[in-house]
């Protein structure tokens, strides 16, 4: 297993992979050949940041058989998606915020990121899995309420672009199989979320490839795989758990 | 008048001010306090790159008046927009591309682009033009049948979404008053396009302030203001310019 985070620590940012608590620290570019420095630091002493700075998330909506069923959808003829600026990234443990200039719900989603690896345009699926370079917890928040407040224009870009919306990490697990994952959310604690990523209508390197027919996708870029059934609104206080075995748990206060 | 290009030359990209076909170069940030070095080159010395890098392009749906009316909309209660990512971007000069996924309609359509000089969050109206660093010459190219292909998501990013189409440039203009521009678009040398900024539901500062409350604006970040009435589909081999008097022309093939 091979987990990579990025940290802050004195006034430094620094890369590294995650065992047990412990930090073997890379120096270089985590999706060029980075390097392993021999230093090492615990994951205790750092500030973890976003595992990677991406030039954009893509995000599906309706790629969810037991989501589609309950809203009386169907599979797309093409992955449906909108794309979180980098206003909305989020680190674990940072506070998700209620815009103070929107008092309605504001629901976690717990989605499966697939984070690329290598740029990519116009790949089919057979190699799409090369250019992915792991994966990650993704908290696709979304002010609900605004979503249909114009009858001509779904605001999917207003509604899941507020600052602290896109929440990422707390790791990259560059290992795993996707295909045998389950997402989770808790909700204080409690379990709302629970689906399998044979679920999704589209596969990671099926969203991959078509998104790639569509868009050059960047190293560090994340496709978000679109939620299941089960995203609730959050109150303020509440703590909201994305928890993706083996790649870990993404927790975070909403304010 | 001042006009802010960035530019390539020598195998490094440097920022300066244009007059008359000479570049007086500076050094440092566009959006801090750059400082005139006292060199100078010739603009056909360098190739013009786009005059800032955006961490996002906000881009607005129905906000003129004149369209509107041609579509049978109204004024939105609040405007009404999606995001252009950042493979998007290109400058004066370079080549739109036709994607090799879709072989239908792509249009061009003649926007006013401004230009964010300082982050803002939550700013009223009344503020809202002291964090306008400029305005520039946009064209939000769309692959225009692919728009309404799933019936129960408009496909607004993806539409919106492939490489190259995010048109800017060539500068930004500090010193113009947008209340007096005339926004015109030429289809191989043919006016297409030609309304006015008073055309605009929103105005530039309305904008600044109404998505400085969705989202934190940061300095380089463009809003594409929407354009009016005459976008058409483009064919290979010809060339499309965006003209705003006096910020200049943003002229670009198409292949």
């Amino acid at each position: 297993m091979t987990q990579w985070l990025r940290f802050s620590h004195d006034n430094s940012v620094g890369i590294g992979t995650l065992d047990s608590g412990l930090i073997k620290i890379f120096s270089g570019d985590l999706f060029g050949a980075p390097k392993e420095t021999g230093e090492t630091c615990k994951l205790a002493d750092v500030d973890v940041l976003t595992p990677c700075d991406p030039t954009k998330i893509v995000a599906l909506w309706n790629n969810n058989l037991a989501l589609a069923d309950k809203m009386g959808l169907s599979k797309p003829e093409h992955p449906l998606y909108l794309l979180k600026g980098p206003n909305t990234f989020l680190a674990a443990g940072q506070s998700i915020q209620q815009p103070p200039s929107y008092d309605g719900r504001v629901v976690y989603e717990a989605e499966l990121g697939v984070v690329i690896g290598k740029a990519c345009s116009n790949v089919t699926e057979q190699v799409a899995t090369d250019y992915i370079f792991g994966y990650t917890c993704f908290n696709d928040v979304t002010a609900l309420s605004l979503l249909d407040t114009d009858p001509t224009f779904p605001q999917w870009v207003r509604a899941k672009g507020f600052d602290t919306f896109g929440v990422f990490g707390p790791v990259i697990d560059t290992q795993v199989d996707p295909s045998e994952l389950t997402i989770r959310a808790e909700l204080n604690g409690r379990e709302r979320q629970n689906y399998p990523v044979s679920d999704l209508f589209y596969s990671p390197r099926e969203l991959v490839s078509h998104i790639s027919k569509n868009m050059t996708l960047m190293p560090g870029d994340i496709i978000a795989c679109g939620t299941g059934p089960g995203a609730l609104p959050m109150k303020s206080g509440m703590t909201i758990d994305i928890i993706i075995d083996p790649i870990g748990r993404l927790s975070n206060p909403f304010e």
